[in-house]
């Protein structure tokens, strides 16, 4: 396989988003259709009120003296169409993503947030707390910054995804530049899609992702009832909120999310009303280069069987199986998206309808 | 003046907070009509690809790896109603805030994002290159992790504006908890207010704000000629920007921004056709115990003035002089917020048309 010389040409890729992106292009190609919204805003839940005493640099008095901040909030953007029917649907991204995942795509089409508006769903897109516009907690940094005497090897790793590590956990390809024959995921706006990538910041809250749990649960008890969907780092936060709220969440979806730690008392004590769907993108069997491939798609096909041992209603739907080809980690940016999204709507449509 | 009985009684907060978006509440009540789009998403600008030696943890392999990683990037959503009309209003926000500022208010009323789109504006919120959905660079905090030998002095300081800075600095009222008399800043919703401020990772890219600047001058190369709106910090980066594109500067609204730096030569050479309107809520007026007072506004003066005298034009308008009365520095979500739009799209309309 050859390196896409689109993208391993850096001028190439620059000329190309230029032409992509100029005037006129993102307006009038990016939603299928007009979007009449009923309501569109967004809100915060799950903050807490704690004491820093290092909300700055080593000021005692003016703006860094110590006092009260705001932690382990999450931001909720929402959209609500005029033409509304059927369950809110609740978007979660992965690790060094924000909501970002689920807006317009890296070359500029439309994403799942605006598309399943379009077909009728209030949608709430979330970022992690920790992630993007829920903020992060800057104390410990700025504590090791300020006392001489502090321990910078404890510090929280704000881990960030490089474009080597990106393409191969996100499944673009077997090694770095080289894409996977026939894959669907828009490499040549490359430029853009890393743009979207940021620091996992969580590690600075105490809890780390737990303070995501408990805020789609505060979101939820807002809300009511929805559909959920997962990507990636947050399947297992999609399972642990199921633990929490099994009479709220109408149906979860986990894209190539996570199953650890599923057991089968799990599966008798709350998913045996909460539908599962756990699906999965082309590439992901056999590959053993990424976190995202067989065992973490196994151990997902073990809870899909444990829910319908249980009396649940649960499927492992692996694309390529549907007929459904190409498609990367990040199959919500793929060229086919929206093909994935109508597999979603069609299953919740039968699954997750009152 | 008394201290606020419903903020500073925590348990005050929460009912109404509970209250206030309980479901039906904030979807009903949000927009002030059903807003029509003809295109809405995201982009970014700005990226620039680097080397990390330290993109997480202290891992020589795995997904810790030295690769590249992208920093500098600016995070654009856009909103583009299908009864557009005029240019394009890009809004920027100030220190310790994303572009939520200019989303749904803390008390769950419309913003200026989807009124302005309301009244037919194609709108660009952005967050600052190194906030928010922009992402910051994590490298300087992960070395100083890794190295024992690293000096963690030298770490970016990340501020944090704690709620008693804010009260202060945001001139809701003299000392904390302590509201100015008619302030018309929702302090109920305090509680939301707080978790919408984050840290000012900026200091972790190389330039800080003046990333910020080069975004803003890629979105207008991008969108073509803009009205812009700046708040509070991000005033000089809107002078910067006339600087730099004067020519794709329609007008500059700057809302209790800063004109640090402004010289009679800059008003000759990059504002003399580029109108300016700085403008000022109420309380800041001999405000010395807060950075958005009396200094700031006078320097705003002198810059309205330098700009006049090289035949642009320029205003300086304190809201309580036009009758309007209350305002605190976050004029944008207080209570008559959209009063203070109709101010900024009554000036926009007679001095930013073609």
């Amino acid at each position: 396989m050859k390196p896409v010389p689109s993208f391993t040409r850096g001028v190439a890729v620059l000329a190309f988003a230029s032409a992509a992106f100029a005037p006129g292009f993102a307006h009038s190609a990016t939603l299928g259709g007009p979007l009449t919204l009923e309501d569109e805003g967004a809100f915060f839940v799950n903050g807490r009120t704690v004491t820093s005493n290092f909300p700055g640099a080593s000021l005692v008095t003016g703006p860094s003296a110590p006092g009260k901040i705001t932690v382990n909030q999450m931001y909720v953007h929402y959209r609500i169409p005029a033409a509304k029917r059927g369950a809110p649907v609740v978007m979660v991204h992965g690790s060094n993503h924000t909501g970002m995942t689920y807006e317009t795509t890296p070359d500029g089409r439309e994403g799942w947030a605006t598309y399943f508006a379009r077909k009728g769903a209030p949608v709430y897109v979330v970022d992690h707390a920790g992630r993007g516009r829920s903020g992060f907690d800057p104390t410990p940094f700025n504590q090791a910054r300020d006392q001489s005497g502090a321990n910078p090897a404890s510090l929280p790793t704000l881990l960030l995804a490089t474009h080597e590590r990106a393409w191969l956990n996100f499944r673009l390809g077997p090694s770095y530049a080289v894409p996977f024959p026939g894959l669907k995921f828009p490499v040549e706006a490359m430029e853009q899609y890393t743009m979207q990538l940021v620091p996992n910041a969580e590690t600075s809250l105490a809890g780390i992702g737990a303070n995501t749990v408990n805020a789609l649960a505060a979101l939820l008890d807002r809300i009511g009832a929805s559909a959920v969907i997962v990507h990636s780092q947050s399947g297992v936060y999609g399972l642990d909120l199921v633990r929490r709220r099994a009479n709220l969440v109408r149906a979860l979806v986990t894209v190539e999310g996570g199953c650890d730690g599923f057991t089968d008392k799990d599966a008798a004590s709350y998913f045996a009303k909460v539908p599962v769907l756990s699906l999965w993108g082309d590439n992901s069997v056999g590959a053993k280069q990424t976190v995202n491939g067989d065992a973490r798609r196994n151990g997902c096909r073990d809870a899909v069987n444990a829910i319908k041992a249980a009396g649940g209603r649960a499927a492992l739907a692996v694309l390529p199986d549907l007929g459904i080809r190409g498609n990367s980690h990040m199959m919500m940016m793929d060229r086919n998206n929206l093909q994935v999204a109508d597999v979603i709507l069609k299953w919740l449509a039968e699954n997750a309808a009152k």
